[in-house]
């Protein structure tokens, strides 16, 4: 029975201890404070708690889908911790960790840290859901495939990704020529925001196998709404396209989890956190649909 | 006479002594720096300051209307101090004080502070304007009864406001699920933005008695045009449609007073206060008009 | 088994499952994050969390005084909500809370919020406590009878605690008129930084009875180690000072419990809270010493 | 050779000597951190490094324009100092320099500091290319003929342009009353966002001579993708429509040099000097095109 | 009669209309705004404002002294404008303002800007005290005779003082090589904040004349204390250092008018602002005493 | 020739080409933007190019010391790129890029970044210094072997150092209890600021071997006085003491080199940066002295 007197525990969504249960929550909030490898400015490593905080301020019905996701149950984990030995070990770690939750019959949300983290979340699905494809919500190409002496460095994320299954990426407006090259070379489907706009969300959808999992680099938005990130470029995303391009995904795909990742909470104004908390708790909403 | 060398004092739209005085001045400002009930961030107390500052910053001419509405003389009172026994003795004074300063045959601009402080501003209007409509901008339905104990908490404005005049309302993007149900079996006129953006401002205007009040909870734009405020939420109203939509009010209605509120300047950048400021002087202009 | 590949979960201290549980700790830290009254600057409601983030970085080894304090178990609780009816509820249920903690046979630590928060577990320990003293730690007096329209403002809080214990104070450097006459008049033990430096540590001792409880509002610090308060005044005390008081306090009476109030994490630079959990660790460790 | 283990010097674009040497490049960038006579918010002076610096950031292949402006070479000068005696013997100055780099051959970038020190390279530009016209980018009309006591304050910018070389503005929405019917008494090419919107960006075009300078008050733009500047006005340009109207302006017209002023850091977040950065990068890949 | 429902209006000390009538007041307070050739960070126009503000926070007993300064009567007088012809231009306005003021009877605080200000309220303090002396407060020399082709700017500060009244400084821990062998050659009295310690107050107070004008630069202070200004150099004065030697310099002395400069707010936490207010007000109640 | 127009380059010091010329410059300062291994808060990688920044703000001459440091040449490196595959190889990186400075005859400056970047610059020193030994200032004892998961955590720097030179450290006030243990059963040189006191300066160079590696994390001061640390510990050292032992290490012992690390610029107000600056530029002096 919960005391009145109190606000209910920390954790994303700010659920009582019946719906945030391990044991019987369907999803897994995974909190990956990890910015090891960012060469601009630092500070996503305190994204995950930032989200999970501004969660709190969110009504649990959502208005925009009709939804009350948390009826699924969300447990929220204690934080990753980094492994500093070097950037693959904590890979490493993270498809581990994903993938004893992903044993477990969770569905897995990761919150990042850098976009390098998605690398351990792509690679523990895709090794557990053939066919599986991705899709990549991110402003940069990060089609590296090795940067300032590493293979895993966040300019190499995409590549990484997919090397394992095929990325479909929409946001792009930063790439080096080298990478520009390859995405032309290779017809890779990587979408500009007005790309987008001209192919509409039905042309990116139909380039996706059945299985999705989702990759959100928060830089995908503008600016305007998301300043809080690392690199930002002019010219982003808006949150309604990005809604209704989930929403157009999951009409007809199943996406099996998700990682949202870059948020630096210092660089942008709390707005930043909250549009996050919602981002992930709309797309909880809509991969797993009402309670049965 | 105005020495040169010196700048205006500090008052609403940086006015002379001439253009400000109490006695013939059309328009009273009414700062209430009250952020008591307020659960998430605080620092609303601080927004009547920051708007006051900021309109210093506006030329006298709004090139939007093709006005000058500070001829009609402004104002600006001293900050209401807070009654801190209980939110409901400060929604008492504030009635109290905006109902002298309504018979007093002014046009009052209420500056929050809180979204709760409406509450007094709205009844006291309410009991002066039979028939009165009340016009809520928010991004939040605010429906509940009660809320951490109280009738008066911010969650509660539109729930106290509808008790007197009933009320309409625009930006919605978040709402419990009990406020939602409401919402729908009363067939209230909440319109979330695309619900706005598909019924036209003149469906919203068509709900509206001839006799208006507008209630401005800041929170109702966009984040990313209005990041100062408590608990934002992504996919709000632009300034180009709030604008939109307070001309075709004034077109055919009659405001008979306003207030604007949760500006916790603070927790976004300037630009915040700068468009608060602008929205209330240009609020004036539509609601009087030019000076005959 | 604690599983080295993630950090402990957030609570005082970062303590793992069995240093931290309810049962078996013999004390209990309890966030307040109340800030209704305060007239100046809002925010530390922020303050109890911002603690708890920030004693994640101590080590759990007090080199200051040679021990491990987390041996005695340091359980804390989810924050307490606010009561937003009015502060005197508000007070109402920290002393119930306060004492039902105190029932269960554990040291409580509580953590504001605003410094009224100290007269709800001000009275919840005199009335378990016979005899009891207060040695209150502020720059400000606070001993006015009424406030903006209530006995609770924050600037009453000495006056209300003195009600129910004596209270000693030390780095007063703020006062009305009034109550510096009433100080002068009744000879209360109220001493400046300079007066406390001339007496020594031993005078304040003397004054207090054999059971003291013990407040403390941040702002008797010098601004330059503790920015982050809503009512800065120059010429405060030092770590040192405050510790060394704290030390030979605890050498000859009992402390029975304490708070730590108006941290407002947002007017200072991050090392203030850091300031504030060593503080709060550091008594937890002179109050209750070495493990038998 | 460069030395991997290093990061390029700082300059404009992080390039490595060879393609930012002042001998061999086509453009160079003049930084000018002057603000004397910036009444609202100060800190422009700081814009010209934040530029710099958020140009570090930046692929040097633009994808937006499929080019990489940096083969023409771009070389950063050193700041330019502030003369204190008085704003005219500053604007001397500004012409002076951009003067001596014209007659050198480059294509010159002045980075500010406040709206003013346009008027030195204006002036510059002027005297050697006949027939000039200006395209303007500002949120204020700018067109008094003094203001506080000088001809040179940041209000009489467009005024003291205008002078020169006929003005075409574009991003209008602030206004005195006089500049307002100075331009529609003299039938200005002034444009408000939506007027621009309205009339397309060939009709600005076509009021253009074939040689044009671009002064580029950052405020033109809206402030919620630009929030770093002094006097934030609502309603303003977006990136896209910025970028389309100096696509369609280069198509026609020959660019001789521009400049970018305004940006004052610590007003907004960083994304702010990321626009300009880049929006600076385009500009000169516009201007001067694929290198032969 | 005042209305308890308000907050007085915002004035220096936050007093009521009697108490702060032009006519009836002893003391004016005249903020000056201004920070046209401060070479380093800018900010210091935010700094009357912010003391201003801070000094609402103050209790009228200045429990350090024993008094109510404010019973003298205080006005504030609204902002200086700047005059942005030139610095010369402006410091002829300050002397010329600062000038009336005194020969309406009153006592004249000047609240900077930066400290160039001082040169006009110190030429005008001279002009009518015969052998007035200054003592400044001031980590910098500030004896360039010209610095960046101005005789006005900020580092000249103490030599244009200098030229009207003999200047003796107290606070220096910066020096160009030059002022270094000007002050040893002319054996100044400058000391440093150990020279100080060393030389006790007294040796300061006995260089001074009968009748001393006191100019604070805010940087005398240590920056761990006032780190609110724009060249902070470590190893500074401390509140309790300053307020003795003004309470020295007091006691033998009669001060004759002050003031205090390059509060720069945006700098450091707000308790800097804080300690100016506290410091303004001290300083008044020591050269001005019990009103008789 | 310089061209009075222009501010110098952006280098330490803020020197003219001629006394930061490579070839002849005396002094290299070597910054570092490394920040991986930082558990707490990021942004250390932003310290260099703060303190260089900063630097620009100094006088030339140090009038504590009596010197003009600069007369020895003191040359800027570009930043040194991290090496992101792992610590240990970036570790690598330093040890290399030091060693050839040192190898070229110069006294190498490295500023940080993480204290980590000081196992690098020790163990290049050490390796051509027979009977090296080291000065730390910490707060932190850092002598762990490893700590998550890296032997080249910023945790474990003195441990590492400690392995190539003996390390005398002052400063400390936290200490795990295994390295408290550790500190007593090996009786290291280890002073808590209080130990300092009591002990005096001569007593920790009595310590030292005659060629000596000081290496400064800097949240060895106070926070008061250094605020932008990620881990800062009240109760610390302040400037005139660090700088009295500077002095006394210097007057008897021959410093070979010293790195300045931990500034985390955002994490507290502009005159840590400062403070920084002051320091490398005074250490520089007292090891080098006079120009003969």
């Amino acid at each position: 029975m919960t005391d009145e007197r109190f606000y209910p525990p920390i954790n994303f969504a700010s659920l009582d201890a019946h719906a945030s249960a391990f044991e019987t929550a369907r999803v897994v909030v995974l909190p990956v404070p990890y910015d090891s490898t960012v060469t601009a400015r630092a500070g996503t490593r305190d994204g995950p708690q930032a989200i999970i905080e501004a969660s709190a301020d969110m009504e649990l019905y959502d208005v925009g889908v009709g939804l009350e996701p948390y009826r699924h149950g969300i447990h929220t984990m204690p934080e990753l911790a980094p492994h500093t030995g070097s950037p693959e070990a904590m890979i490493d770690r993270i498809e581990e960790v994903v993938g004893e939750l992903l044993d477990a019959g969770k569905f897995v949300v990761t919150l990042g840290g850098e976009h390098t983290v998605a690398v351990g979340a792509v690679r523990a699905h895709a090794k557990r859901t053939p066919g599986l494809s991705v899709l990549a919500f991110d402003a940069h190409s990060d089609l590296r495939d090795s940067y300032l002496d590493s293979h895993y460095n966040h300019a190499c994320t995409l590549r990484r990704a997919h090397e394992v299954a095929p990325v479909t990426q929409v946001g792009l407006r930063s790439a080096s020529a080298e990478d520009a090259a390859l995405i032309r070379d290779e017809r890779l489907g990587f979408y500009s925001p007005s790309a987008l706009r001209d192919a509409g969300a039905q042309a990116v959808v139909e380039r996706l196998s059945d299985d999705v999992y989702i990759t959100i680099d928060l830089d995908c938005f503008d600016p305007s709404e998301m300043a809080a990130v690392g690199t930002p470029e002019p010219g982003g995303l808006h949150w309604d396209e990005v809604s209704a391009l989930l929403t157009a995904v999951n009409r007809t795909k199943r996406v099996v989890g998700f990682d949202l990742t870059e948020l630096s909470p210092s660089l942008g104004p709390r707005s930043c956190a909250q549009l996050a908390a919602k981002l992930a708790y709309r797309l909880i909403g809509l991969a797993l649909g009402p309670v049965e």
